[in-house]
């Protein structure tokens, strides 16, 4: 492609509304302008990468045994009404009706439409497993549209749905996509983690994530420093320290003690000048609509989902302010447990703290020496805390977790019978009898995953693409293009280059050099190759490698392959 | 791809709800699967058959010079109210709300998004011409979708729009599209036809439409015997006969005749016992609210794009029941030029009849021996009609026009400064003055255009695809499955085929063999590869051809070298 012909709008400066460097040089580069908010045209530069990322999922997914399909993208009501996500699905849903005032929804995920086709296609275990996919639009009314690509309303996803007859076959099929998605993430040249998303306490559904690690990433993975394991951090175990807590027998009887206005962990502790972890948190919440509270130490997060599970309850919410002050007896910020006559769920944490400050359910008072176990019985005592950097971890027992960033392009999961049952999708299996299909879904967001790529991989330049996701391998820029002789051996290389197979921008625009060598830059493209005064006066081309910066000199003679060698590197 | 692991669902019975063969065959074939009306999923099949084609589209698109882009499905309402398209367009247009309230719609067509694009990224007459297209989801919500892919209200399409700075470099564009076009349905196998697609009488707009030839095709196509003339029936002009009227001198004073309920064309006809070409219908339409009269002969029909052009308006519709009756002062049918007071536009035609049947504008009757000129004067004379069969071709004036059917594929059209007046999508010229960019659009139907190839290529056994668009190149019939040395001998067919590039299905279910060649002829698999009596008895390997239903016998060793013969055929 030249150039001079390509809409390839670059900007020196950075847009306003773009929060996120991947946003704002997807912008910068020319990949994407918006159309409204949350919703993308993808120019010329932007649809080569996502092509070329898409070519590397189709592969993937077809080597694996999976089957392309295509859904649509307007839905009727009627699919999802017999799910029951009709009702359920929040207002990122979009529902509207059509001429003849029939129900309609944009897909924001296709489980319905596959379930519905498989149901009136496949009858016999004969017919199983199967895996079916498609690189698709499928669009989310977000409240707050942000972030560019990595959170649009209009969306590319390859969404994936497998159908089985046993767990076993499902477990194999989750088995295969995790390799797949392996290999579609290694061969993009991406740092990546799988890692699990669900803590998996109850049992029932299983999941894994797949993280772009990179340090504006929005999602906190834990690892382990010595084993493999990783996990989302709200799906990291705590392990119980299995040590006995301080002696509390020399511990003073609990006392209320006035704080006035001392509502924050943070204030509580420099107050009476404590650390944070010795002022417990009592959070009160609804549990299915009874109250509860649940205890940490102050330096401690609670984790909502470990709570729900330790729990067994579907709903969890914050109690009101009125009813916290109703159960307190107190303003807001003196909850405690001494005298709380609700169920006390309490993590492991706060049971090795020995002596601990709580509030009183008085206002302006909190209880000091307090000692779980004496002052107060936990009604449960359980993992319901965020995993924090430095503990050890839970699996290995020996390494310490580490906290990184990611962002999450990939997801696995084994959906079980939920859509089977709720849709009657049933098999005829080997002894005659009737039975729900067996589900799992694997999604790869598509924009999502090249917003990544440039998040973990960018510099103050601009872009520095993995090569597997450069809109181009290689541009040919032309220093000089008035000189008619120059533009002449250009336009031959360009035609070599093209020859050869590699994928060249040729930058042919009649400007300045310093223009094209920051175009070249930002857009982020693997390899330069400079015609400019090294060959002027040398007889040299230069070839720039923009990772690393590195230049070097090559003759005419050696350019092609030298650039296939860098290019298979 | 093995057919035992595949989703190829074929049907035995011709669905209910499928009009069109290509409907049927899509259904029967496993291609596609219904979701709501006008609204499908494609199957595997389907799948790839629709890659194929997009594949040999964006070649020749990018060929063209064309940029490819993605813009989104849903569209803010803002850029169509600039457009004035959110109050002009009618029901088929989807509008809806988000969950802000903001006014969105599902893309038809993308004029206003790509207008919108241009003029915020090209500002000068350096960056023109420019042409971008995308192959992407479209919506019209029919009132009455049918025909499967044909018609649907979802649907696939490439759409491209060219940016231009004179009218010169529109036609450049134009023409290069035209050829883009010929060589991408000349690349799928298809017979087809471009045609005007528009009379031009009024100048304006030029646009001219590619049609797949086929007897079910719901457009009719003029072409002409001699000459390369082909248009749009309604597109195609009619020769004004220039040999004199038959002498009318010894026709009797015009007359009012009983024809007591005779009203229709083919009732005064055959109750006056002369040709339907002599009873002129005398049709009363409102013109931009005028009431005019159109007068043709009987067995014409008229021409409301042509009459539009004639008359200069934009709106043409019938006359009210009510309203012809108070013209008229008579019952429906029996209107006639003579004491009408309006504006009579007459056909050429009519002119040339020397002595006519007309209404009376009297019920019951008729009037006998009208000369037209002599009876009522024209107010203008015309061609304002459809071609039929076997009259002089307007351009050659040497052949006859020939109608055949055809199913339009593509559309080339330029549109000029409508939509960059309305949108401001302006450019500074070389003068420095800022002037609307000039241009053009070119659609292709996706699915359209794969199920026009079957309504092209079919027979009483199934689809007959052309070798480019076929799901699979070569099915391998292995007839017999439960011969371990069979199976095992066509697996390694099957990897061998694989490897030589040849994309084959390989059909190894444990079925009767007699399923399994119904299904290779539903499916329409070019040549099929048959593992059967003819292997076992003679050491011999059958290719079948799905066109010509022949046979050829040939070696496991010439097998390869054979198949890739007739591939390149």
């Amino acid at each position: 492609m030249r150039f001079s012909q390509a809409l390839i709008p670059t900007l020196k400066e950075t847009p306003r509304d773009a929060e996120v460097i991947s946003h704002q040089l997807m912008l910068r580069a020319g990949l994407i302008r918006k159309v409204a908010s949350g919703i993308y045209t993808l120019l010329p530069m932007g649809v080569r990468v996502i092509r070329k990322f898409e070519a590397i999922v189709r592969e993937e997914m077809n080597r694996s045994g999976a089957q392309e399909v295509i859904m649509p993208m307007v839905v009727p009501a009627s699919l999802w009404q017999q799910s029951g996500r009709w009702t359920k699905y929040g207002p990122e849903l979009l529902r509207f009706k059509d001429r003849h005032d029939n129900d309609f929804l944009l897909g924001p995920t296709h489980e319905e439409v596959i379930t519905d086709l498989v149901t009136q296609t496949v009858k016999s275990y004969k017919q199983l497993p199967i895996n079916l996919y498609q690189i698709q639009s499928k669009f989310r009314d977000e409240i707050r549209p942000r972030f560019g690509l990595m959170r649009g309303r209009e969306f590319g996803m390859k969404d994936a749905y497998s159908f089985h007859n046993t767990w076993e076959s499902l477990d194999q099929t989750y088995e295969d996509m995790r390799q797949a998605y392996e290999r579609i993430f290694s061969r993009c040249g991406l740092g990546f983690r799988m890692v699990q998303a669900d803590s998996g306490a109850i049992g029932g559904s299983v999941s894994a994530e797949f993280m772009v690690l990179a340090d504006t990433g929005e999602d906190a993975v834990i690892t382990c420093s010595h084993c493999h394991f990783a996990a989302n951090v709200e799906a990291a175990t705590c392990t119980a320290n299995d040590t006995a807590p301080p002696n509390s027998s020399n511990v003073p009887a609990a006392v209320a003690i006035l704080t006035p206005g001392k509502k924050t962990v943070a204030e509580v502790a420099e107050f009476l000048n404590v650390d944070n972890k010795f002022v417990i948190k009592t959070m009160i919440y609804l549990a299915d609509n009874s109250p509860i509270a649940a205890l940490i130490c102050g330096h401690h997060e609670v984790n909502e989902i470990k709570l729900k599970h330790v729990l067994g309850v579907s709903e969890l919410v914050f109690a009101s302010e009125s009813l916290v002050k109703k159960l307190t007896e107190s303003e807001l910020g003196y909850a405690g447990p001494i005298g709380l006559n609700i169920p006390l769920i309490t993590d492991h944490s706060v049971m090795q703290c020995g002596e601990i400050i709580t509030g009183a359910n008085q206002s302006n008072h909190h209880m000091q020496h307090v000692v779980p176990g004496r002052d107060f019985v936990p009604t449960t005592v359980a993992d319901i805390r965020n995993a924090v950097s430095g503990e050890t971890c839970s699996q290995c027992n020996t390494g310490q977790y580490e906290i990184r960033r990611g962002i999450e392009v990939g997801h696995i999961f084994k959906l079980g019978e939920t859509y089977s049952d709720k849709m009657n999708c049933q098999f005829t299996d080997q002894d005659g009898k009737n039975k729900p299909m067996i589900m799992g879904c694997y999604g790869v967001g598509i924009g999502r995953t090249v917003a990544a790529a440039i998040e973990q991989s960018h510099d103050d330049k601009g872009i520095v693409w993995p090569k597997a996701l450069a809109p181009f391998e290689v541009v040919l820029i032309l220093a000089n293009t008035k000189d008619a002789t120059l533009l002449d051996f250009s336009n031959q290389l360009y035609n070599r280059l093209q020859n050869e197979g590699i994928d060249t921008l040729f930058d042919d625009r009649a400007e300045n050099p310093g223009i094209k060598f920051k175009d070249a830059e930002l857009i982020g493209i693997p390899f330069h190759i400079i015609v400019g005064k090294t060959w002027e006066k040398e007889g040299l081309l230069e070839i720039k490698n923009r990772r690393t910066g590195e230049i070097i000199k090559v003759t005419e003679a050696d350019l092609i392959s030298h650039i296939k060698k860098l290019l298979e590197h």
